[in-house]
């Protein structure tokens, strides 16, 4: 494989994927002669940053902030830590933040980046199946407050996004597993060519076979971008980025029912997914065969493919009617119009959902 | 005097200079069946906060937050209440903050509404003259850190501005009069012909006379929002925003050297305005005139004019150094070109402006 640059219209960043020695050279003419923070966590820092300190050459300076590693940094504290390295350190309005790490580190890093001498520039360089494939696209960025998820953030974009799927293999199994949960949403609602070739390859991507990464990632980046691109600031109601809460709106109420740490946000996705394919098939919009690849595919990639039986039904849509996705009694509730197309609904009702979530019952 | 609606290329919010009968259509069709949260002040509070309360009667939910007067709160902890206040109500993305006040509760709603859920609309009151001239047109929101002042912060748009030149009635007198040093700004660096007309006018400007004060926001606020449009996000190296320093240069200096507290900042400027018009006239832009009409206009306003006797022009010195705003030995400052027409220089030696600080002592 050799690195190389997606280009999807209008987005007017660069993403690389590829190796370092591979994107080395594009990286140091954007940050020559500036000076950068790298934000990362003690996890990647203690795999990743000695070598990922060579790519950075070119930089003026280079000073690190290794922040704890979890989502406990992804709060006003961790922001606010970030923004006293980068006072401390006398950063000025041309420096370069680059967020090395996950989600987390990405979204917290790239959040004090737009706020910063009121933004300064900032790369995002995920390590993470999840952040490379969605977190680290988009511009989005944010941290939690007690009150909930994402409340407190910016759109702010990189200004280049640099992927190297090599990262992928020092990640702990099942949270690069987990990540397959997003992988699979961009095939199942986006894109029915790219689920036939997960299909294809589910039992090499299953073992963790480093080969097929490369594609998984640049496909997922692409359909990713492509919405982002049309919906930079997530107003449009019924297509953009909405739609890329295909499996969320019932993932989210999994995590919350089955208390945070049960399940990984990708595993409770790919259930959430299940739900959304067995609504559609209740509406006739989809062959009723998918449902059932759906679940073959997801157990190949060692996903959670069934609701858990202890889990009743009522305490999950409780979950949903706090996540104030009710409107009127129905549900705003993301669903697929045909294979690959993802369609947002606001006329679904409870017993509709009910007999979804019975029907993701069923194990593959 | 009828309420009106300044239009300015490249603005796209309204900014509507009246009093309430006037305004309150305007506003309430922007705001109807919204929910509101005002963010004020306890001074402000006391004053208006009641018949500003009658303006926003087409609000579907009206919440208050009354922050303690003063500096003190734009800052990351005053940022953090006015979230906190934010996410206990519940607002969702559709919801408006308004910022009644001055200055800081400007910057620090703003700030606010810019973060939360990643950006929610808001809408300024401004109610000092300093805010109406200027804080609260431009889209510049911002908090202080303990090192350095409006380090954190966005360009965020308000989607209205809404200034009721009555407000400055009940503002103490000395403040009122600081704010003239940035009236005077616009027209010394901007307007040759609203230079004259302040000229005019001094005497019943400084007399306190009402009736001035609206044609004195509006031209101020045009200005302003003109060279605002054509300049952003403050990118410009030469034009654009940077020239808005005028006067502040030497005033942060002075205040800075003279203890924060012992000038109000307009004051500070004012004086500011007199070292830049001395360096210009030896620079043989402006009519040797200029410097003398313009100590004869700060003294009509009840503004100071010249720089204390007892400090001395190195600790002065000293205070630019440490603001970072000498670059290869030269300075950067802000100073005339002609009159109304100010420029940046990136050339100004040491000595060029010790000479200007001296000038700067005569008594008008």
């Amino acid at each position: 494989m050799s690195g190389f640059e997606l280009a999807v219209e209008g987005i007017d960043y660069p993403v690389w994927v590829g190796a370092r020695e591979e994107i080395d050279d594009r990286l140091n003419r954007l940050i020559a002669g500036r000076d950068l923070l790298v934000v990362t966590d003690g996890n990647v820092a203690s795999v990743h940053l000695e070598s990922f300190r060579a790519s950075f050459a070119s930089a003026a300076r280079l000073e690190t902030l290794v922040l704890p590693p979890g989502e406990s940094e992804k709060t006003l504290a961790g922001f606010e830590r970030i923004i006293a390295a980068l006072v401390a350190g006398r950063f000025h309005r041309d420096a370069v933040v680059v967020a090395l790490g996950g989600g987390v580190v990405g979204d917290t890093a790239g959040f004090a980046a737009a706020c910063y001498q009121r933004g300064v520039d900032w790369i995002a360089v995920p390590t993470t199946l999840l952040a490379q494939v969605d977190a680290a696209l988009g511009g989005k960025t944010a941290v939690n407050h007690p009150a909930g998820k994402n409340l407190v953030g910016a759109f702010h974009d990189p200004v280049a996004v640099w992927i190297d799927p090599a990262t992928l293999a020092s990640l702990p199994p099942r949270e690069l597993r987990a990540g397959f949960g997003e992988v699979v949403k961009y095939g199942l609602g986006f894109d029915a060519g790219f689920f036939a070739w997960l299909e294809d390859h589910a039992e090499a991507l299953g073992m963790g076979e480093q080969a097929g990464f490369a594609a998984v990632v640049e496909h997922c980046a692409r359909i990713k971008l492509k919405i982002v691109a049309a919906d930079r600031t997530e107003h449009s109601e019924q297509g953009g980025r909405v739609l890329l809460n295909l499996g969320h709106t019932l993932g989210h109420a999994l995590e919350t029912a089955l208390g945070h740490g049960y399940w990984l946000h990708g595993e409770a996705v790919a259930v959430g997914l299940v739900v959304a394919a067995e609504l559609s098939r209740a509406r006739r919009r989809i062959d009723p065969d998918l449902p059932t690849r759906l679940r073959r595919l997801l157990h190949a990639l060692h996903l959670p493919a069934a609701i858990p039986d202890a889990l009743e039904t009522e305490s999950l849509m409780q979950g949903l009617a706090l996540d104030k996705k009710i409107a009127g009694g129905r549900l705003r509730f993301v669903g697929l119009e045909a294979p690959g197309r993802a369609v947002a609904w606001n006329d679904v009702a409870a017993d509709e959902l009910e007999q979804a979530i019975d029907a993701a019952r069923t194990r593959p």
